[in-house]
């Protein structure tokens, strides 16, 4: 992870002052670096000895930077890992740029590991990526939406980048099919552990001891999957609160107390975190083809970490 | 051209509809096409015969529209070739990610097409361009810009397009090293032409015939060439004028014709035009090594159009 962080802050380097300064930020700002950390377990995992899963676990990481610039813009926050974002620091305009300036530098840095299979897996994620958001854009505010639906923003927004850093493992190392195949399951069922999991605790008091506020998708009307269930199994009157507060956006303070307490009240936290299990089982059934070694059981257990930070 | 926007129709296809209902209103309205009509001519003149050049150009494209939709977005741009800009329609959120998502999509046509060096020059390319966008944001409403620091601005966020959209013909054809060189410096020459006539038009009646309105630029406090040359050729009492009006963005209705008065007092229109000239000059002899066919004097004669266009 050194040499990752290392490449990251070398190829973030732009005469442009502004650029290394807002990227790095948001980059030092104490980011997880679970996609690049994934790049390094999964390549050494398949027996990597050689110095591209770095490279490209930066490239990785760049492309995930690049869409969280974004991300802050398109949904107008302040904080985030209980910082200033860039957007509230420089301005809109500038995270725009500077997410594009990532964004490109990233396929700089492919072409010169010169693989087009990476290539290939990447550029496909990235436009998934935009895809998924724009999807999450035309859903927000609508209480139509379904699990269905719901999941299917979540596999393009989060999940495919999470595929996309594993399944890259497998063409380093000169993989098999099914050992690429494996490798993408995991990742993308890990991906959507992860994003579930981030859906629940914007309702939990754990996240305000990560710096968080409680409580941001609610107050933008985004429809994750605990308001999903809790609307669906409520009454008439309670599908009603939903709508007022996230089609209308017509809120008051107490709403989101409300919101919480019919959540637990119709169980749509703890089934929420049940169908990460869900997915968590499949990305470790996933990994079952592999050696049981090191790397494996790091991976299986990030799949565990990922759940548990929910508590 | 009719190969070219087939494939562009085709490819900014999406499951997602808002995709390619805002893509197509940006690239249905009237664009000029100019980039890639540069791919397809220059690759013509370097004797190509198949069909690469339009898929490549039609990436150009995309690379294009994608900026076009961040420029807006930073500028708050309401009008575009006379039209509601997309984000003018569907809003700034949906102009940024369809922007992630055509840029995406492009480098994902760029990996089909499967040629490394072509994947190396865009994606340079594309990151200049970041990096000139960013700069041009740090630079705006300094009146401390000098002509040299404004040129850098448009070699980066336009003449580098310019550039690369000629220069990957060179690689599909197989061109020398002497020729790849040519088509970039065209490119680049060409595209510095194009930007110092477009700030020029900025200022200039002819302007509002094309449906757009005349002092978007002073408006926002753009530092544009016409600007640094009326203001360091201008008394003290000028110079206090431009630093009000684009510096503290402090402005009346009836700036803009002095504005305008003052450019023409000190020539600074017909100088950026003389300038325009000179790079024009160097595109048009950067060409020289090529054979004298109708597609050079179709490269030659764009070079005047653009120069032209001020007239």
């Amino acid at each position: 992870m050194a040499k990752v962080n290392q490449t990251i802050l070398l190829k973030m380097q732009s005469p442009v002052a502004l650029i290394p300064q807002l990227a790095g930020h948001l980059i030092a700002s104490g980011g997880k670096r679970l996609r690049p950390m994934l790049t390094l377990a999964t390549s050494k995992m398949c027996g990597y000895e050689g110095d591209r899963h770095a490279e490209l676990a930066a490239c990785v990481e760049f492309i995930h930077s690049a869409t969280l610039l974004h991300d802050d813009v398109v949904d107008e926050s302040d904080l985030r890992r209980g910082l200033e974002t860039a957007n509230a620091v420089w301005g809109n305009k500038a995270s725009v740029l500077v997410g594009d300036f990532l964004f490109s530098r990233s396929f700089e840095l492919m072409v010169a590991d010169g693989s087009l299979e990476v290539l290939a897996i990447l550029s496909n994620a990235s436009s998934v990526i935009a895809e998924g958001e724009v999807l999450q854009l035309t859903t927000a505010n609508d209480m139509d939406t379904t699990e269905d639906s719901y999941m299917q923003v979540i596999v393009a927004k989060t999940a495919a980048l999470f595929a996309a850093s594993c399944e890259i493992s497998a063409v380093i190392t000169k993989g098999s099919k099914t050992e690429q195949a494996a490798l993408k399951s995991y990742g993308k069922n890990l991906g959507i552990v992860f994003q579930l999991i981030d859906d629940v605790l914007d309702f939990s008091a754990e996240q305000e001891k990560l710096g968080k506020s409680v409580g941001d998708d609610f107050r933008e009307g985004k429809v994750t999957l605990p308001i999903v269930l809790a609307s669906r199994r409520g009454s008439e009157e309670e599908r009603s609160f939903w709508r007022r507060t996230i089609e209308d956006l017509d809120q008051t303070d107490a709403d989101l107390k409300t919101a919480i307490d019919l959540m637990n009240k119709h169980g749509a936290l703890k089934d929420s975190i049940e169908r990460a299990r869900h997915y968590g089982a499949i990305a470790k059934d996933a990994l079952a083809i592999f050696p049981d070694d090191d790397y494996r059981k790091a991976l299986t257990g990030i799949v565990d970490f990922c759940i548990n930070r929910a508590y």
